[in-house]
Order: C-alpha cells, then structure tokens, then sequence
C-alpha cells in the first residue's frame, strides 16, 4: 500500500520521562541512524524543544535542513494529535497544555505529527515488526504504566478527539487492586511492573521493596514456584485482557512489548492458552499472539512512521 | 456521504429466537412497511429460509420481484459475514454452521447481506438512530443478553474474522458471577436481565424467580429503595463498561439499546456520571451517553442498511 510521504526520508523522536530517543529512517523505512539525550522534563517546553530539535539535527547529512524530512514525535502522555499538544504527561510535568507541535513548527517550519508513544510502538510493530502484514493489530506495553494502541487497515485508530489507545485504564476487575489513576481493576493495576512484583511478594510472603520483574525473571529461570506463580498468573490477567479485546474487536494479532515483555516466555504461552481456550469462536481462528520484535527503537520509529496526517488531517 | 445501493429500495430482517421482524426502507431510509412472523428456531435451515423469503415477499409491490431491492438480514448469534454463515446461535439451534446466504441466494438470487443483529442494531442507530451524524458509536443492547457494536467513520467494525461486537463476553470483573458462557464476570453476567434481577433479590432479601427488570421498575417508580439502587449499581457498572471502551476507543457516542433501556431513566443517569467523572480526560469531552430511538425496528433496519457489501466485500 502507497501512503503520503513515502520515498522521503524520515525522522521520528519517543520522549520519555528520562530520555529522547530519535532516529531516521530512509525512504524504504530502513533504520540508518538513532540518537538518545535526556529529557529535560520538568523545564518547560522551549528546553524541551531544544533538546529535540539538537538531537534530530544530529541525523542531518551535510546539505539536509528540515524540510528534507517528514518529522513524527511520540510522547507519553495524553496527547492530543489534532490540536498537536501534550494535555498532560505524568513523567513530563514541565509540559501540561503544551503546544508542542506550534512550538516545532515556529523553529523548523515543519508540521510535525504528535502522538502518544504507545500508539508510536503500535504503529511501528504493525507496520514493520511483530504484526507485520497484519490488517489489525492491537499492541499492549506492559512496563512501569500498561499502555497500548490499535491498527486497523494498517491505520491507527485514534478516537474521535484522538485520545484512543489507553487500555491501561481499562477495568477489568471492579473489585481489584487501586490504580495510580485513582480507580480500581485496570489493567494497568494488574498488569503492571509493579503488579508483578506485588503478586510474586505476596506469593512468596515477602516483601516487595526491590522487587523488580527482571529479578522475578531470575529467580523463575533458577525454579522458584513462586516466581513462575507469579508470572502465570500474570498471563492468565493478560489473557482475559486479550479475551476481551478479542471478543469486541476480533483482531489478527496481539503485539506484547514494554519491559515486561523481556520475561514473555515466562507468561505469554500462559495468556495465549487462556485466549485460545476461553475465545467464543475458538473454532475458527483464534487471534496471534507476539512479543514485539522492534525493542526500545519502536516508539521512534512509530512516530516516523506516522509523518505528518497521523490524525492531524484526519481530524 | 453516499453509499453504494443509495437510492434503491432496501429490504431488511431479524432472525430471532422467537419471530422474524422484517420491512421495507425507502430510497431515502425512511421505513414505509413492517412485518412479522413466528421463526421456525429448530427446524433448520429450509423452513427457516422459508418463512424469512414469505415475509419479506409480503413487502413487495405490484411487479416488484427481487432484484428491485438489496437485502439485508441480522440474526442472533455467532455470524460470519465474509461467508454469510450462521456459526452458532444459542436460540436458533436448528441454524448450527447453516450457509443462509448461499440457501438465500439459490431462491432469490440476491446476495443478501448477513450480520449479527446487535450490530445491525447499532449501525440502525448510529445512521438514523440516537447516533445519527457521529464519527464512531458504539452500542450496547442489554437484554436477556448482552450484545453491541462499533461503527466507525460511519461503517461497522466487524474485526479480522467477522466476528467484533461481542461485548457482552469482554470480562469487567474477573472474579465476577459466572456467565451463561462459562467465563467470570463477561458484560453480560453483570448487565443481563438476570443480573438485574439477582441484584434486587441480593438487595431486598427476596427469592429472584419472577422478578423481570420491568417489574424492577414498576417497584422503583414507588421509590422502593432495593429497586432504585439496584438499577443504580446497574448504572455504576455499566458506567465502568463505558470507562473501558472509551479509554480505548475514544468513541463520540455510546447509545444503549434492548429491554433494560426501557428502564434507562433509573440507570443512565448514574452510568453517564460514572463516565464523565472518573474518564483520563474528563477536561476535554466526554463521549455522549444516550437511549436507542429506534425501538424494536433497530434491527432490521439496520440489516436494510447492511445492504450487500457489509462484511462480504470488506473481506
């Protein structure tokens, strides 16, 4: 499929809460170069922007100026790409209301696409990793916060003010554990890095400070039964997650990445049992299940990926 | 926006358990004829086509015939659009894998549109209904059952397979009441007709059987407490359902159909607050929440509407 923009060459940036992590892509979305500063998170936008803006012209080859790329932006946050501005962004203070696109555009003269980095990481797995090929691909991150994105027809869906793409606060146990967000049973209480490691404490009866999934992957990989406890029960939350998504989307394929993804084998043939058996039309095709392929670079890519239109001409 | 089959006279069905509820649109959608008859449920697949073909037949003119019209036919139950197959229909036991649009087109010679009813239901009233003029509905029929839909950009979503709008078994609850499928805490063991009555017997300390939701609101127009706050529990949770969907879809309008809507003056109120108060972005606007319009007609109109194409020639 021939999407605007392709054959020019493309830069795409993922700010996080500690870094940004930029790269360009050539026009047959090849990976030539990537480049990572930190944040300057709590500063405001004008910092922000410099620091962006510095590490995207690393990317230039000598004669390159801005109008030789088409430019996206991923962001973490509540990001609304029509308007171009991140609403708010809990790892982001500095940029509450931000006009984050304005801003880019009054230093380089390019529109800029703005999203939300999950909806980024989805957008490059459908495109170009794990879901490749695939009509409809719904992405889940599972790492400090639970995000997520959906590809339909090869395009995100965005909403209809463009905030889709946050099942981290999905419910999916009224009566579960609290949320950062204040509210009870979202995925993001379940499936989160600190929902793991809360479920492998309690498990094992001990506490949980230091706890971190990396070190339950360690101690799965020497037996202990409380780890591998801990992460089949993980699977088993995602799989109804997936079970639910399945049943009301029916999707070709499920990307799974965000730092939890790095134990999938310890979780993911658990979540995909859970879909295959429990799913209404287990006769017929049951929905692929993958860890993503593009690690860290996704959320980058993503937003090259989605150049100027991801939602702003779809407005 | 025009479709293709605009301007041309539509016929419309819905198969369900108990009768077949068809009529006539216009060339501009407007409903000019209705009729019913009792469905054939376990005779299988002929006697069925039988009384669906003689009820629709009744619709016709003078010199009518029928490739004066497009058709369209919704029936409860699991449905393959692509292949005009009815999968499995709890209430239709004699239609088990029955290819109706080939048996269909062997008699008309028409191929027919086939979707499952409540998502014909919401793209009736995403098109003419309480949706009309949104860029993305999504419905809910709470009855005996609990069903829906999403259209988007003026279309269904009928997923990868067919098969999207299943609702009703996306787990809210995991450790929820059992539902009629097996599975804990789907939409529907929390929104039925059932659960709502069970609700009020748990509240008010009384035996369930006889309780239907009507009587519910008979008791609840006294200002039977019980009657109130379960219909205000009902509410809260479909509220959470609403909170779900939105966070991932971002729709512009839920319209909520099917027997309890009957009752939606004791339970909207509460669902809408639930949404706008506790939504990511409560700042910006909230998805509006209404009662279907249509009525009982909701499904064959939207089945008219389906006209040739839905599904079948997305494939």
């Amino acid at each position: 499929m021939t999407r605007p923009g392709e054959g020019q060459a493309r830069l795409g940036a993922d700010i996080g809460g500690t870094a940004i992590k930029c790269g360009r892509l050539d026009a047959d979305g090849r990976v030539v170069a990537e480049q990572e500063v930190g944040t300057p998170a709590r500063e405001g936008l004008a910092p922000l922007v410099d620091a962006l803006l510095g590490a995207l012209a690393t990317l230039f080859a000598p004669g390159e100026s801005w109008d030789t790329f088409r430019i996206g932006v991923g962001c973490a946050g509540l990001i609304d790409p029509r308007r171009g501005v991140v609403v708010s962004s809990p790892n982001l203070p500095g940029l509450r209301r931000a006009p984050l696109r304005d801003a880019i555009r009054e230093r380089t003269g390019i529109a800029a696409a703005l999203l939300n980095d999950a909806n980024a990481f989805v957008l490059a797995e459908a495109r170009l990793g794990a879901g490749r090929g695939m009509r409809s691909v719904i992405g889940l991150t599972l790492g400090t916060g639970v995000g997520g994105g959906l590809v339909f027809d090869g395009e995100l869906w965005e909403g209809e003010q463009g905030f889709a793409g946050e099942p981290g606060h999905a419910p999916l146990s009224l009566d579960g554990p609290l949320c950062v967000c204040g509210r009870r049973g979202c995925l993001e209480a379940l499936l989160s890095a600190r929902a793991v490691s809360s479920r492998y404490a309690t498990l094992a009866g001990v506490a949980e400070a230091g706890l971190t999934p990396a070190e339950i992957s360690r101690r799965a990989s020497t037996g202990d039964a409380h780890a591998l406890a801990a992460w089949s029960e993980t699977g088993r939350i995602l799989g109804q997650a997936m079970l639910g998504l399945s049943h009301l989307l029916d999707p070709a394929c499920f990307v799974i990445g965000g730092g939890q993804s790095r134990a999938a084998s310890y979780f993911l043939p658990r979540a995909e049992e859970e879909l295959r058996t429990q799913l209404l039309w287990s006769d017929e095709r049951v929905p692929l299940v993958r860890a993503a392929e593009l690690g860290p670079s996704a959320g980058w890519i993503g937003a090259a990926l989605a150049g100027p239109g991801a939602g702003s001409d779809r407005a």
